[in-house]
């Protein structure tokens, strides 16, 4: 299992806080210690920083961890090998370009023996079942809007990917975190938590580290920011729990659509469906 | 314009001394100061860093420069814009995966107003005629080898490749690096050097810097390596310099295919073919 960290806000917000408790659990305080990633987007631009040593102890997280990257989303990710090597191409998170966006995915989870489908357009590079499925979800969606020339609207895409993702979610757990550098869409098979900030912004504390920030002085009154962890990253937040078959849509930094399916089920740990 | 490095090497090496004198040019030695990228294959795993600051200055070029992370290909720019404002989406190298292996591409040169057709399943990101280019690349091989589930062989693809360049060279000049990770795919216009190294390894003296290097004690006694760069990057070593219209192919650090289009011109900075 993985653990995963996401972030939507409606202005450019530095994640070097939530990234500094997130990446310790990358070997410190848990055992994510197969490599950790983690995709910044500016405008449509995507920067994707990416190391296959444990986050707690990375020269390269320790750079990102000390130098602010704005950003109005974020998808992180620390790895424990379940499927694939530990090596750069089984790192996520991963990322495929269509009409014109960069897309990034991660997942945690364990979706088996998955295969993509031989017609997928989208291959994969490592090993992993993440990427596997990653590749079935973008194939899935060139397919149906295969005449489109602009990228559609979260609003006509939100249902579709419900439906991906429903269909991906049979084969085992699948949290995920899924952007195209606008919307944020994740999807709930076992562990996912949110917390949505605004004025007043609080005084938070890490779970990970002994650390504590004063989040007013550093937010505007209209900034508004949603974060996603597997496990709640602060103390003295009111962290929500997201269901079993929750599909969720962020924008700007506030929800905007929900989906849930009742089929999805959360598989315990050698428990998968021989689809 | 801007400039490119490349590298190829039989075994994994660190290329942190050539970057050194490469990023000097993004501010210090030259004015190539709106961005800078480089990417570096572990495997079939890609790992690109890139930053819309210059080369010089930026901390994650410092980082680069003081963390050897060993490759056997490598593909870096920097960037001075003459299309496209500064962006994260218009730092080279780009990406795009292709049949299971991550493709970059770094391009040198000015293709005018050279839009990539419709009909293209790639398509940019940001707004230069250097990400155009390389969609149009990337979708006429996809087309090319549309039947095909696994990549073809370097050997297969380079003269399509040449073909391909050879088009796109018609517009504007195209100094570029393309990889898969395997082989170094290369096309000059106007500028484009390259150098190899095997036993007896020589000291090198940076161009851009007052940095020497004795690189006997760093390399064993089989290994081969070929830099590629728009200006040499060190004193006392026989860089060749490559003719207009020579396309060549590097794997494991040495030449294996070159082809040469009498076709191809050079354009002057404010030339090019109105197609």
């Amino acid at each position: 299992m993985c653990q995963l960290m996401g972030m939507s806000c409606n202005n450019r917000a530095a994640t070097t806080f939530s990234f500094t408790g997130f990446s310790a659990r990358g070997g410190r305080t848990s055992d994510h210690v197969d490599g950790w990633g983690i995709a910044f987007y500016d405008g449509y631009g995507c920067r994707v920083f990416q190391d296959d040593q444990p986050a707690s102890d990375s020269p390269l997280a320790e750079y990102v961890r000390n130098h602010p990257i704005k950003s109005r989303v974020v998808v992180a990710h620390v790895r424990k090998a379940t499927q694939g090597d530990v090596q750069a191409a089984n790192c996520h998170p991963f990322q495929r370009e269509w009409l014109g966006r960069t897309w990034v995915f991660a997942h945690n989870g364990d979706l088996g023996r998955f295969e993509a489908p031989l017609t997928c357009q989208d291959m994969p590079v490592g090993t992993t079942d993440s990427e596997r499925a990653f590749c079935t979800l973008m194939s899935r969606v060139r397919q149906h809007f295969k005449n489109r020339h602009q990228p559609p609207e979260w609003s006509e895409l939100a249902p579709v990917l419900a439906d991906i993702v429903g269909d991906l979610a049979r084969h085992g757990n699948l949290n995920m975190l899924l952007s195209d550098g606008h919307a944020l869409y994740v999807h709930c098979s076992t562990h996912l938590h949110q917390v949505t900030r605004h004025h007043p912004f609080p005084k938070a504390r890490l779970v990970d580290c002994d650390m504590s920030l004063d989040l007013g002085p550093l937010n505007a009154e209209g900034d508004v920011m949603t974060l996603l962890a597997t496990e709640p990253l602060t103390i003295d937040e009111p962290w929500q729990t997201l269901r079993t078959g929750e599909f969720r849509v962020y924008v700007d930094g506030q929800e905007v659509w929900r989906h849930f399916n009742p089929q999805t089920q959360a598989f315990a740990a050698a428990e998968r469906m021989a689809l």
